[in-house]
């Protein structure tokens, strides 16, 4: 019920009358009375007008349930959403509740993860109040090789997101990494369970630098966030509704070919690695060559000195620019 | 210390006195006792005879933790044992309990399944008493691709099992399915949780046809039971503690060298599609050839016709014999 009024007062723009939030949700004025008050008990700010009604003066940045249910206009990416103000990895979170049978599509944000998890092990630092953290459980109908692919769609709805709020120019590095003046936003740490040839689920975690100031001495030459580059708080709410909206389209075209086919054009038009010098760290022996961007399979392209053609895969090897951390 | 009162028992052909069991386990003699009658009230036959001590005169077919360990000879398979009389499914135990980070080796056995799974969602029937259902939770430092390899190493360690307890002759149908008189005995269910490139653990769960004396009517031509095979009842601990030292003994060597080079000729020597007539079910096409057995990655390797050796991948085909099950 909050998030319809949230939803109502949001798309209006000035005063919604009680009479008409109370015919829309099919309650009494007491109930929207009582709804109105507890949300503003969590910091909401609404003004209320008599014979005007309500109207939405301010709304604190909080990963409340409501908050992002309400701006969500996805049909499929969470429509079941989980919020905690604390846990220890939303991708750990979402793993078990897959196990129990969660649905496609469940949405896990958190406000702080105690233990959030980079590639490899790797810990994933998300402090209260400034950091965006969030798993997507998905039930896809795919074999353990395609799954890295989903990983780039990923990628690609965050830069996506970002460059539709926000005056920036988030590119990507090559396979997930959202990077913005050459430092990088976000991470993506996809995790599935499988059989040998049968995908059961898998999760996407995403964790976005939203409102730092700062970060750890051996990550400030190569992190930023979107505060760092805006000079302002960013609501995280809005950018976590933005990036489902643009994974979900995206998402749904990778569905539907089974590859990236309708896809590699978007990413490959913000891939930092398109057309640019790049040095593959195969563990068979590095090279260098001219990167022209993904292919169908998610693969990039890189172009040797002899003019072969050589499909990189994700994963398998690293990439580095040739200039710089992209 | 029940599980150590077992081993002693075990181990001597006859009275073991009890003073040799309180110096060996530095504990008191009433301990002994009571530990023998907790073990009596649990279906053990114990004789006690005043100056000649303790003899293990019968064991109840029970799938306990300490009738299990104190028959395992490994040193890390089963070295952590959780037992159910009546669970789900053992994989889907050891999956969460892997992700609240239960250890390598850790085996997780059921007496009851009351969700048990056989691939791709398929359902496997697992009645109390009767069949043997065990999981067992790896670590190991694989890419997910090679994942396949260690459900062959499974169905090799309980085909030798079988053949080492019992003078039955089971072979392996490839890629992992054990059969004995062209009736399946056992099957395999092999899960990751993994990232694109690496793996996080692989749960291991086998269901063994045991004790059980009949199958649904869709199943009973071509499933069969050790009983059925037998003519009598089978020690399901003494089965799981030979499975997890033939397991053991191949793993080794699977993970020493990454691949199968050092187990494919004892797999082939009980694989019943080695230099047999099989049809390959390729969803590209379907071929009929001579298998000659396993290549170092898993592999079946079928000659067609025409003469072309062709590499097939668990899971990617389906194999069937032309002459009936196998």
């Amino acid at each position: 019920m909050k998030k319809e009024i949230l939803r109502a007062l949001r798309e209006t723009d000035g005063f919604v009358s009680g009479q008409e939030l109370c015919s829309r949700l099919g309650v009494s004025r007491t109930a929207v009375w009582k709804n109105i008050r507890s949300l503003q008990d969590e910091g909401y700010e609404i003004e209320a007008v008599t014979n005007r009604g309500y109207r939405l003066a301010g709304v604190p940045d909080i990963v409340a349930e409501e908050e992002v249910g309400s701006r969500l206009e996805t049909s499929r990416m969470g429509r079941q959403i989980r919020c905690f103000s604390r846990i220890d990895s939303t991708n750990q979170y979402a793993k078990k509740a897959a196990e129990d049978g969660a649905a496609d599509g469940m949405l896990v944000i958190a406000d702080e993860q105690t233990a959030g998890k980079g590639r490899r092990g790797r810990s994933w630092v998300t402090p209260p109040g400034e950091t965006i953290a969030f798993t997507l459980l998905l039930r896809p109908k795919l074999s353990p090789d395609r799954v890295s692919m989903v990983t780039l769609v990923m990628g690609l709805a965050v830069a996506k997101a970002v460059n539709t709020l926000y005056p920036l120019k988030a590119g990507i590095k090559w396979p997930n990494d959202v990077v913005i003046n050459g430092k990088k936003l976000c991470g993506i740490l996809t995790e599935m369970s499988a059989e040998v040839m049968h995908v059961n689920h898998i999760v996407i975690g995403v964790g976005i630098n939203a409102n730092m100031t700062s970060f750890p001495e051996e990550l400030s030459r190569i992190a930023t966030s979107l505060k760092l580059e805006l000079g302002r708080d960013v609501s995280r709410a809005e950018l976590i509704a933005q990036v489902m909206a643009e994974f979900e389209r995206l998402y749904e075209k990778f569905e539907e070919d089974g590859d990236l086919r309708a896809v590699s054009e978007e990413y490959n038009a913000l891939c930092l690695n398109a057309e640019s010098m790049v040095r593959v760290l195969d563990p068979n022996g590095e090279y260098t060559g001219t990167s022209h961007g993904i292919n169908a399979l998610g693969e990039l392209l890189v172009e040797t000195e002899s003019g072969q053609v050589r499909n990189v895969y994700a994963g398998e090897v690293s990439v580095r620019g040739v200039y710089g951390y992209v």
